[in-house]
C-alpha cells in the first residue's frame, strides 16, 4: 500500500468497477451555494460534461470545461487520470438528470431535484431506489468491488439537510475554498421549516428525509449499495457520500460498505466527515493525490482546499494507488488530461 | 450439454452477461412488414416494453403486451424465463430508440432509423459504433461471455437490404408465420434504387451499407462486438444477427464471435440463416425451446413458425441449457412469466 493512501485498504480487487451517479437539482442553482460550474445556469450541464470528460476526454454538451468560479477545473480530471492509469472500467449512472451526456451511460430515469426551500426535493425516491437496486444486483454478478462517486451541484447542501433530519449534528464540506456554511445553514433551515422537519425528527424515516430534503443522487446511491450485496462497495466522495452512508444505516442496508475520499476533505476544518462516518460505523479511507505538485495553478490550489472532492476523485485515486500508480504519476497524468481535453469550438 | 442445444457450445461461462439492443426504425412501420406489435403505430413502443418485461416482469410504457398480430406474445417471455432460471444479469442498450423504457438501461444515443425507401437509414452510424465499442471495452473487463440480442421492428428487412449491398444472396426470416418476402423484396429494391446501390456494390464499404440501408441496432451490435475483444461474444438472434456477422466480417472485426438462435429459425425454409452464417465463417448454435409443450396456444404456435426469434430468445435458451435448465422447466417458466406479467390498467 503506498504511503499516500490511509489506512490499508486490503487486497486489490479482481474486477473493480467505477460508477459515478450524475444528477441535477435546483437546490444547486441557489446563487453562491455550489462551485460546480462558473454560473448557476451552467450547473445543470456539469454532471454530463464530467461524464464526457471521463469517458472520452472531450467536452461535448457544455460550452466550456466545468470549473469552479475561482478557475479550478472539475475533479473529473483526477478521476480520468486514475482510470487511464489503471484501465479500470467506469459507468456513469443518470438519476434525475436533465442534461444528458453524449457518451454511453446508464439511465435510471427520474426528474431533477427541486429547490428544497420551495417544495419536496424528489417526486419518487422509491422508484429511483428500486431501479438502482436492480442495477446493483446485476453489477454484483460481474464485479467484486464497486466504487460509487457522484456529480451533482448543490449536493453538500441537500446532504446537510438530510443529515439534520436524521439527527446528525456534523457539518458538510464545500467545493469552495471558503465554505458558505452560513448560506447553507439558512437554506437548510428554510427547507426544514417548509417540510415541517426538525433535527432528528426523521431519524426513523429516511425515505421521507430524502424525498423532502435530499436530491436524486441519494436514492440511486443507497439503491446501488443495497443491490450490490455480496460485492465490496466503496462510496467515493466527501460529506455527500457520508450522508448516503447515514441514509444506508437508517434504512438497514447491510454489506461490505466503506467510503473513500481525499486528504483535502479530511483536512477541512469546516466539515465533520470523520465524525459523520464514524457515527455510521463504516470504515473510511483517504488518498492524498499530491496536487500541490501539479504544474497548473488551478490544480495546485486543490491542495489549499479548492474543490476538494467530486466525481469520486478520492476513491479513484485510492484505486490507482492499489494498482501501483505513484502519486507523481497520478499528478502528471492529471495535468496531461487537463492539457489535452478537447473543448467545444467557440 | 442437453440434447435440445446443437452443437456442443463448450464449457459454461463464468460471468455471462446478456445484452439486448433496443432500437426504432421507420422501416418497421411499413404496413405488413413486422409482427412486432399489433399495429405499425405501436412498433415504436415494443422494444422498450420488451426491456420492461425482462427487467421487471411488468409492461409500463406500452398500453398492452407486445404481441404479433396473430396474438402470439413477444419472445421476451422466453428470454425472461431463461434469465429467471439462471440468474444471469441482463442489460438493455438503447441505440436510436424513440420510446424509452421505464427500467434501467444503457443509453447510446442516436436517432431512430428512417424508412430506407425514402432516405438514408441512419444519420451517424460511426458515432453509434464508437459509443458501443467504448461500452464493449468496459464490459469485456467484467464479463467473460456476452450474449447480444435485439428488439427492433422491421429489422429483418433492413438486414436483407444490408446483406444484398454486401453481396449476400440468402434470404431473411420473419416474425410472421408466413414470411412477407415479396413485400420485403420490394422495399429493399426501392431502397437500393434510392441509394444507388446494387447487389454487392458496397461489399467493401459496410459503413455506407449500414448508413443507407440498415438500422440503428446494427452499428451498436458491431461496435459492441469490436469493443468486447478478449471476451467470448455470442450474437443472439436469427437472420438480423446473421447480417451483423456479415457486417463484422466486412469491417474486419476479430475475436471469439459466434451466433445462437432457435430451432424455429433453422427450420425456416423461406430464410437462409445457415448459408449466411457459414459465409461469414463463424460458428452457430441453436436451441429448441420446446414451446409446443406450452399450455398457452399463442406460445405453442411458436413451434409452427410464428415469431421464431427475437429479444435474444434463442441465445437465452441456450444459456439456460448450459446452466442445467431442462426444456420442460424453460417451457413452464415461460408460461408462468406470461401468466404473471403485470399489464397497464386500461
Amino acid at each position: 500500500m503506498p504511503n499516500w493512501i490511509t489506512p490499508d485498504f486490503g487486497p486489490r480487487p479482481q474486477r473493480p468497477l467505477f460508477l459515478c451517479i450524475i444528477s441535477n437539482s435546483d437546490t444547486g442553482k441557489i446563487p453562491g451555494l455550489s462551485a460546480a460550474g462558473t454560473s448557476p445556469a451552467l450547473t445543470d450541464y456539469t454532471p454530463g460534461a464530467d461524464a464526457e470528460l471521463v469517458e472520452c476526454n472531450k467536452i461535448i454538451t457544455m460550452p466550456e470545461l466545468p470549473e469552479a468560479p475561482g478557475g479550478s477545473p472539475t475533479p473529473a480530471i483526477v478521476t480520468k487520470a486514475a482510470l487511464n492509469l489503471t484501465g479500470i472500467p467506469s459507468l456513469f449512472v443518470a438519476s434525475g438528470l436533465r442534461m444528458k451526456p453524449a457518451v454511453p451511460y446508464v439511465e435510471l430515469g427520474g426528474q431533477a431535484g427541486n429547490d428544497i426551500r420551495k417544495q419536496s426535493a424528489i417526486v419518487d425516491p422509491q422508484g429511483l431506489f428500486e431501479r438502482a437496486e436492480s442495477l446493483g444486483r446485476k453489477l454484483a454478478k460481474l464485479s467484486d468491488c464497486v466504487f460509487i462517486g457522484e456529480s451533482i451541484a448543490g449536493g453538500t447542501t441537500t446532504a446537510l439537510a438530510v443529515l439534520r433530519a436524521l439527527g446528525y449534528s456534523g457539518n458538510v464540506s464545500s467545493s469552495f475554498a471558503s465554505n458558505p456554511s452560513e448560506l447553507k445553514g439558512r437554506v437548510v433551515k428554510e427547507a426544514m421549516a417548509r417540510a415541517g422537519v426538525t433535527q432528528g425528527s426523521l431519524k426513523d424515516d429516511p425515505v421521507t428525509a430524502v424525498k423532502e430534503l435530499g436530491d436524486p443522487m441519494m436514492p440511486a446511491a443507497v439503491g446501488l449499495m443495497s443491490g450490490l450485496k455480496g460485492c465490496k462497495v466503496v462510496l467515493a466522495g466527501g460529506t455527500q457520500m457520508a450522508a448516503v452512508l447515514a441514509l444506508g444505516k437508517a434504512m438497514g442496508v447491510e454489506g461490505d460498505i466503506s467510503i473513500a475520499t481525499t486528504k483535502y476533505i479530511m483536512e477541512d476544518k469546516t466539515a465533520s466527515f470523520r465524525e459523520i462516518v464514524e457515527s455510521t460505523g463504516r470504515p473510511y479511507y483517504y488518498a492524498d493525490p499530491g496536487l500541490e505538485n501539479s504544474k497548473i495553478p488551478g490544480v495546485q490550489i486543490y491542495a489549499q482546499g479548492y474543490v476538494k472532492e467530486g466525481v469520486g476523485m478520492g476513491g479513484a485515486s485510492l484505486l490507482a494507488g492499489l494498482y501501483g500508480v505513484t502519486q507523481k504519476q497520478l499528478v502528471e497524468e492529471t495535468d496531461r488530461v487537463l492539457m489535452t481535453v478537447e473543448l467545444p469550438k467557440k
